[in-house]
């Protein structure tokens, strides 16, 4: 059996029950080496398989020929293993190679959400996730999201907003977003979240300082009706209050 | 303290640590009579408010006003609080009326992500929640972030799909998204996510069967790349595998 785990987005306060449960009952764990230190408790006397950054196939590989052999195989992630995770590219490997295996996808706490939590409740209408990564999304499609996400007037929630090899994509991102949203419109960082560094800025599209923002960053910028009360980024659902 | 906890989308294996510790710490907990079932083993001892549906200010204002009197009080919503959910709603109130209260959002597992779980991994690539419910958003806004995320070619999470009260949005959804989309496009359907009765299709646009869906479902409806692998529904990443 084959588990791809999704861990929260910080701690093991944020895991869920199905997740702790999951790597409890596996013999091998696989993981990127930082989320390996988040569960150290929980994965004492266990083989233990950590690959570095940008190598998430031989991850994804090794965690296959693992649970070939018979063994429970959890792979572990951060936030939820099927949002820009593991959990597609184990399907996928599995599925062009032909393999039989079994396995289970244990959802958890998405960045996205993660964010929302500390912010206040920017979610609370139709929102969508855009990353602004294009190592594997060709960059006019994420332009053609963005365009199409402010013009409707959806809350979005930015994955990958900003890394020393792309540091103009948040702005550019947001240059696009300000032909549909006000300038003043309600921008939420929460950087770190569930971490002992946790950070949490509220500003506006125009104001927002994005040397602030890095790829443990997550940028929501909220729709027309979003607003801000007590240091808090609230989205009307649309109750009559 | 007010909490407002997500509780995941089933029973309480999908809930995390920090829901569970926010319950076990309340004297109050507060919620709807079908939510208050799955955490009846925490509750024990408690005040208990309980409402029905679409009661949802007056839950909200009883849970504050109990807080308000110093009480430690938690607001439990299936899934995550802060899509869709209370956590709005309480900081809304809280806001208009200008009381003082320290609130926490503890986020949780939404359907979506849960859903997806028990699908395989569509979520892959961007994605967007839209809840099909007009009672709180106007119908024509619906339409305009249909034909704007299928025109981006989004993976899109459809909420509230489809009642008793509103037979025909899924299928008005579907349409407007057939004019972007190809008719074969990959449909998941998750029934009751995380409980006894979970169900899962994996349908096209055209095929799909609306009488299925009901309000305890997740639509999930792919991008132009999502497929399906031995019965799984999988959006790549991007990768080369």
């Amino acid at each position: 059996m084959l588990y791809v785990v999704g861990l929260g987005p910080g701690g093991q306060e944020q895991m869920t029950f199905e997740a702790q449960e999951a790597i409890k009952s596996c013999e091998t764990i696989v993981g990127y080496v930082t989320y390996m230190r988040l569960v150290q408790e929980l994965t004492e006397g266990k083989e233990i398989v950590c690959t570095g950054m940008k190598q998430e196939i031989d991850r994804c590989q090794k965690a296959i020929d693992i649970a070939m052999t018979g063994k429970n195989v959890a792979v572990i992630s951060s936030g939820d293993a099927g949002v820009y995770g593991m959990a597609g590219l184990i399907l996928e490997l599995i599925s062009s190679q032909e393999k039989e295996l079994e396995v289970r996808v244990i959802p958890g706490v998405t960045a996205s959400l993660g964010g929302a939590a500390i912010l206040g409740a920017p979610l609370m209408n139709d929102f969508c996730h855009i990353s602004l990564s294009d190592l594997m999304t060709p960059w006019p499609v994420i332009e053609k999201r963005l365009h199409a996400a402010s013009e409707a007037d959806f809350v979005i929630c930015l994955y990958n907003p900003r890394s020393k090899g792309r540091p103009h994509h948040l702005r550019k991102a947001l240059d696009i977003m300000s032909q549909y949203k006000d300038k003043q419109t309600v921008v939420g960082i929460a950087k770190d979240v569930g971490r002992s560094k946790e950070q949490v800025i509220v500003t506006t599209i125009e104001e927002l300082d994005e040397t602030l923002v890095n790829m443990t960053t997550i940028v929501i910028i909220g729709n027309k009706d979003t607003y801000v009360s007590n240091g808090r980024m609230i989205t009307p659902r649309g109750y009559t209050v």
